[in-house]
Order: C-alpha cells, then sequence, then structure tokens
C-alpha cells in the first residue's frame, strides 16, 4: 500500500519528473483569471496547451518546469481569461446591422425586418454575415456562440471557417421562411444539420424552433423529439415581450413556460433567449428541467422589452448566460463587454440595489455560467486541466487599467472589448494581435457593402446613411 | 444701393475671389456631422480653422477652394464631429477608478471615498488625477468638461497642460475638507480661482456647493452671490437619490429644486447633476431659470440613485447633457459614447417605449445640448463658423461600423470611445492617430500606480488586484 501510495504520488506530480512534458503552446500573462468553481486567480500565470486542449492552469513558473512548448504567447502587460460565451445570436443578421434602429417592435418587425429578410436571405447572404459577426465577436473576446438563424448549415460552414465552437440551432417556424416553406421542411433540414455536424469538435448542432407564438404545438413537440432523438439541444426565445406572456396568459391560460412544459419540449437539453418575464413558478419548471437561459440585456433595453430577473433566476440555481442577439436593432454589435456592463448596471437600477448583480456574477454568466447554460461545462467557459483551449488576453496597456485596484471590477466596468489582443479557440491561435488569423476582412467588408446597397435597394430606402 | 450690394455679395462670397484665404487647418472626413440647428452633415465634408475658431464647415471641394491651409488632417475613411461635452466630472478621483465597486452609497462613502480623500488628496494627487482623467478623456473624444473637485486651480493648471477646455468649480461645502477647513475658506479658494482664469479662452472658473444636503443654506447663498459677482457659473448636484428628495420634503417641506430656487441659488447661470428625482414642478422651476442639468446614467445606474426622467426634461425645454461622473466606483471610466449608449437603451427600458430617447437625441446631448447646459453654446457643441475649433475624429474602418446604414445610429449604437483617432481643441492638436501630443502617458500611468499603492495602504486594503 505504501509503495503503490509512493507510485501514484510520483506519476500524478509531474513537479518530480526531471524530463519536461511537450506540449504545443504555453500562453503566459500578468494575470490568469480560471473561472474555475474555485475562482483562482495566479499572478505571472500560464496555461499549458496540447493539441486541443488545456493540460495545466498555474503560476508561470510551475507550468514552465514541467512542459516544453513547441510555441508560446507571453503577454506581461496583460489578462489571460477563458473565451466568452454568447449565449443568443442571429449572426447572418449582422449585414443589417442598425438598419432600424429607436422603432418600435412591429413597425420594425413588419417594415423593416421581415421584408429585408424575405428579399434577401440566401445561403450566400448567411454566409458573409456569419463571417462577419465571427470577425467581430473573435475581435472582442467572444470563443463560442449560440445561433438561431436560416440556412443553418451555411452558418456552421462560415463558423468553423473563422474557428469558432457554436451551438447552431436550424430555425423552426409555423410560417413560409427564407429557407423553407413548411415546418416539416425546416425540420428536415434540421435534422440534416444534426447528422452532418454530430461529434463536430466545434459546432454542437442544434433545432430552433422560434417561439411560442411563431410555431404551432406540434411542431414546437416535433422538434423536441427531433432534439431528443440526436441528444441535441433544443433552442428557443421564451417570455421576451410582456404581450407575449399576456397573449398565452389569455388564449393558453398558461406562460409561455407552463406552455412549453405542458407539451412536454423542456424534457431536454434546452437554452431559452431572454426569459425577461417569468413568474416564480416559471423558475421552478426551469430548475427542475435543468433549462439554460440567455440573458440579453442591450436587446431587452433597446427594444423595451423589460428587464429580467437576474438575481432571482441564478439564486435559483438556473444557469443563465449572456447574449448579445441579433446586430439589427436590437443590440447593435457583438460585444459581451458591453453585455457585462449594462447587466450589472441595469440590474442595480431597475432593483435600486447596488449589490444586486456584481462583477464577478456578470463575468460568471459570460464564461463557466454561459458554457452551462449551453451544456457546454464539460468543454469550455473556464481556464482548467481537460477543457478544451478557448482563451483570450486582455491588455492592461491602456489607461483604462490605470490604476487597478480590483481586477475582476476593471474587466466588468472599465476595460472593453477593443482591449482583446489575441484569441485561441479549441487550441487553434485565431486572433494575434488584433488581426484574425483566420479571416479575409477585406473581402468580408466588401460584401457587407454590396449587400447593404442591395438592401436598401430591396426595401426603397435612401441609400445615403446621412439621410 | 446697387453697386453696395454688389460689393458686399463680392466680399461676403470669397467663392468669386480668385486668391484663395489662408486658414491654420483644414480637416477632412468622409463624412461631416456639423450638429448645428439645421444637422446639417456633410459626405466628403471638410472644416476650414483659423487660429482658434471654425472659419467654414461644407463640402471639401468648397473649402478647398476658398481656403489655402498651412497644414491638413485627411481622414477619408472616417467621421469628423464636434468634440463632446462632458457635463459632470470629479476628474482628479480617476486616481479611485474601480477602489470600492458594487456596494451601497453610505458604505461605499463613509468605509472608502471619504477616508480615501481625506488621507490622501493633495495639489500633488489632484494633478496627477487631473491629468489622467484628461488622458482617458481626450482619447476617447471628450473636448470639454465640467468638473466639481478639490484644489480646482490645480485641476485647471493640468486641464490647460492637457490642452482641453473646462467649466471648473471650486467645491464649497459644509465641513472640513481636503483644500479649506470650514465654507468660508473654500469661498474665497473659489474667488482666487475666478479671478485668476477670467477671461481664459479654455477655462471657465465656477463655484460649486456640493448639494443641499452637504453645504447649509447660507453658504448656498454665499456661493451664488460669488458667482453672481463674476458672471461665473454654479455648479451644483442635485436630487440624485431619492433620499435626498424625501429629506428635503420631510425637513423642509420643498423638494431640493424648489429649496434651491427658495434661497435664490438658482438666480444666475447652473449647472446641476444628476435630476433623478424631479417633479413637475420642478421642470418648471428649472426651465424659468434657464438651469442647465448634467444626465449621468452610468452613474445612476451603478449607485442605483434612479432613472432620469431625461424626455420630460428635454420636452420641458431644459438643457441637459450628459456626463460620466467620478471614476471611483460611479462608472469607472470617462468615456462619452458608453453614457450615450446607455442613456438611450435605459430611457427605452424604463419607459418600455423603444423611441423614448432616439439616437439622434443623446448625440445632441453629447455635443450642442451639453454645451447649452454649460452656458458654452456660442464657443463649441457644433461645427459652426465662428465657433472655437473643437473637433474629433472617428474612425470608420473597424467592422463596427460595416454595414453603415444610419451614420447616426452607428455612432451612437455600435462605435465606440476607441474608434476616435484625432483630436483637436481650440485650434491646437491634441490628440493625432490616438496619441495623445500634450501628455506623457508613461509619467502619468506611473504616478497614478504609485497613487494607487498609497491609498490602498492608506486604507488597509490588500496590496493585490487579485485578492
Amino acid at each position: 500500500m505504501r509503495l503503490g501510495s509512493f507510485f501514484l504520488t510520483f506519476w500524478l506530480a509531474p513537479d518530480f519528473v526531471q524530463a519536461a512534458s511537450s506540449v504545443d503552446w504555453i500562453w503566459s500573462a500578468k494575470y490568469v483569471v480560471t473561472m474555475d468553481a474555485a475562482s483562482r486567480m495566479f499572478k505571472n500565470g500560464a496555461v499549458a496547451i496540447r493539441g486541443e486542449r488545456i493540460v495545466e492552469v498555474g503560476p508561470r513558473a510551475a507550468i514552465e518546469r514541467k512542459y516544453k512548448a513547441s510555441r508560446r504567447l507571453d503577454r506581461p502587460e496583460s489578462v489571460l481569461l477563458p473565451g466568452l460565451i454568447d449565449a443568443h445570436t442571429h449572426a447572418p443578421m449582422a449585414l443589417f446591422r442598425g438598419l432600424a434602429d429607436d422603432r418600435r417592435l412591429q413597425d420594425w418587425l413588419e417594415n423593416f425586418i421581415f421584408p429585408a429578410e424575405a428579399k434577401n436571405v440566401t445561403p450566400d447572404f448567411v454566409r458573409w454575415g456569419t463571417l462577419l459577426a465571427c470577425y467581430e465577436m473573435l475581435l472582442h473576446g467572444t470563443t463560442t456562440y449560440a445561433d438561431m438563424y436560416y440556412f443553418e448549415e451555411t452558418v456552421a460552414a462560415a463558423t468553423k471557417q473563422a474557428g469558432m465552437r457554436a451551438v447552431l440551432g436550424q430555425t423552426i417556424i409555423g410560417f413560409p421562411a427564407p429557407d423553407a416553406k413548411t415546418p416539416q421542411e425546416a425540420l428536415l433540414r434540421a435534422e440534416k444539420l444534426l447528422e452532418r455536424y454530430r461529434g463536430d469538435p466545434l459546432i454542437v448542432p442544434a433545432v430552433a424552433p422560434h417561439a411560442i407564438y411563431t410555431t404551432p404545438d406540434h411542431v414546437l413537440k416535433a422538434a423536441r423529439a427531433l432534439a431528443n432523438k440526436y441528444g441535441a439541444p433544443m433552442l428557443i426565445h421564451l417570455s421576451e415581450t410582456k404581450r407575449e406572456n399576456d397573449d398565452a396568459l389569455q388564449k393558453r391560460r398558461l406562460t409561455p413556460t407552463a406552455l412549453l412544459d405542458s407539451l412536454g419540449a423542456l424534457t431536454g437539453r434546452t437554452l431559452a433567449a431572454h426569459a425577461v418575464w417569468l413568474e416564480d413558478s416559471d423558475l421552478e419548471i426551469l430548475r427542475s428541467r435543468a433549462t439554460g437561459l440567455a440573458h440579453c440585456p442591450s436587446s431587452n433595453a433597446k427594444l423595451a422589452s423589460g428587464v429580467a430577473r437576474v438575481p432571482a433566476i441564478l439564486k435559483a440555481g438556473i444557469a443563465m448566460g449572456l447574449g448579445t442577439d441579433g446586430f439589427a436593432g436590437s443590440n447593435n454589435d457583438a460585444n459581451l463587454f458591453e453585455e457585462m456592463d449594462l447587466a450589472a448596471k441595469l440590474q442595480k437600477v431597475h432593483l435600486l440595489d447596488p449589490e444586486a448583480l456584481p462583477a464577478k456574477t456578470v463575468l460568471e454568466m459570460a464564461t463557466r455560467t454561459g458554457a452551462r447554460a449551453l451544456g457546454l461545462e464539460n468543454e469550455t467557459g473556464s481556464l482548467e486541466a481537460g477543457k478544451r483551449a478557448d482563451l483570450i488576453i486582455l491588455s492592461l496597456q491602456s489607461s483604462r487599467a490605470v490604476p487597478l485596484y480590483h481586477l475582476i471590477s476593471q474587466i466588468v466596468y472599465s476595460l472593453k472589448g477593443g482591449d482583446v489582443t489575441d484569441v485561441m479557440v479549441n487550441g487553434q491561435l485565431v486572433v494575434q494581435s488584433q488581426k484574425v488569423l483566420t479571416l479575409d476582412r477585406a473581402q468580408i467588408f466588401a460584401k457587407a457593402r454590396e449587400y447593404r446597397d442591395r438592401i436598401v435597394r430591396s426595401l426603397g430606402l435612401s441609400p445615403s446613411p446621412i439621410e
């Protein structure tokens, strides 16, 4: 027994082994914020990476002793963090960025978004919109996102080209859509996506019925059944507006959450976006079903949807991440630093309580809690041995980092998406010194401008951005 | 008469003069947003500058024909805007950035801010704090600010060193302060400031009684009398918290605004910060007194003070600008792009009305309306012939500018303070390609870090930012 213990210790503690173990990368920084369960942080820390995964995280000196790296990135004036997780997007809508702001939801949807989508959304549109969104997400430190749109197989291909991780849901909706004339056709598209990306290291394919008010009950049930057949997540919009809740209560005598539950639609992994108008009984349902949620503060504020009950939701043990939503009126950019800052401020002023949602909690929402909401808690969301190597470097060289009293506060309330310099996803370096290595910026911007002119013409709008 | 008219036309319309008029600068950009009363914008526009003032704004071709410039700045992939106006700051508190976040006001003030100020605020502290704040403001496109702090003559000297414009109020408060044992002593300091900076091209000296709940009535009256003696503005905090209002109503039977008015304290130019808890009767008083207001959305949200009635205030014809407030817990950075975005979103979600505060209105608050609130409407806040040359250039080269449907929306909801590349104040180029020409960055950052360590020791806090 004693001998066995000795050998076990020997093999588990490579400190005592003289030959250093070889790894593909060592990343080091002035501070390493792991966002692990113990909230460990290291001054002069480092991360060792082999292949797609993290091998070890710790003080730089210890990592250097144990590992020999083929490549390295040392940022002595920066913070190393897990990549951020955007829990709700419609990436291709990047091409509609700012198309129609400051408008009532019905005006916005009926006079701008629906006609713009009907006239313009094709696989090519989806491809270039997704590439633009991925370009911007990566530069702002987002490494994983959860998306709901049309032609989602094209979103998947573009996401893989960018080198990002994503949960990608093919939209199922109760009326003719750009990629499917009927919900049945959309379900077939979804199944193809589930088959095609099963087991992919970056893409988790999913089924995305739009919402209870756009998708009939039997389609919601079919979407759930399809997701469960493949062990895939279901993505949906839930209780975004008061009207959605009022209508459900009036017509169905159930809250949207209770309605979904009564249909059996929450019996499996689910990620529901917005969740603004939840009742206490809804919290109990969502907790018992282990449903993940996405809080979208910019979108909920800008579209005047309301303020989600984030502290109560988190207190109930429900995993709620942060989402940016679409660029077309709801946000208008893909920047989780802005969502963290806004999430914290919005709760404080809404509840008139400055302690309502502290910096550490919103950083958790953008990382480990977001990963849990997406069902990826074993893969990403923190810097821990065995997890996928999804890392970002945040510069401390701007005035925004000076002076520095509390690192987590500074990250949430003062540093910006623009302070991100380097990004790794799944062990691949994808952003270096603020340059996206996987994407052709000039080509993406040119295509986006072409689409802008085409969209403006299709809607009969003024071609000038200053009229 | 006909001859006279002819000559008049000849002299007033230099188009017809063959020899171009010489100017010091021409700045050109893809778009020029004037923020003048007619909201004029020019594609391929330019601004001609002579000495401290703008000579003409218009289409680039016309400006080039009429003026010959000694120096020029051409930014064909950018927007040219008037410099932004920060209507409420405590600049030296930059050295306390993030010292104590997510805390209740009393805990924050009594256990952190007041002891930190008592132990650390000296002219040297004020100097380096102001330089750090100016450095950050300039890089985020702020060219004018309104400040209330101690040792305000040191704030003035540092502001001039930075080359910024400011309305600077010496604080008067009813208890011993770092720079004055009594309000009487503070009033003497204020008078010295008023004398010293009378007629300065950059600095408007002012008197700043802190608030009704910290400054006795007779001191408020004396402060007003002193300001009026010099025709100077008075700056004050007003109705920031519900408690301030409740206390005034209970103890004085008057709202804070009505109380100030009853003391005659609004009989002259006044800039009041926050104005969160105004009643309709207050709006009428403030309108009739032509009092300017500063809306501080980040501060009011982060400290859970409440949401100001911005649409009602503007509708009443009151000039309300935007302010960042202090860095120490209320914000934590000096970035009016963030305040514009937040101001718009906060109103929409608070009033559940997506049209409550549109992009154009918040950009006006940060420019021409802010200038009016500060009493500087004839000097700055828009690009117009005869006004001071306070200009900023905002890059359109990031993904945040692509695609571009509506320029004003894009500026408010998508572009960031970090997109500012060049800044001119009062005809002087102060930021070029994101480098502040007037300030020594390395020295300011080093001093800020020294102060941080000293402040941490003075409060007995942990020296590590990760503990």
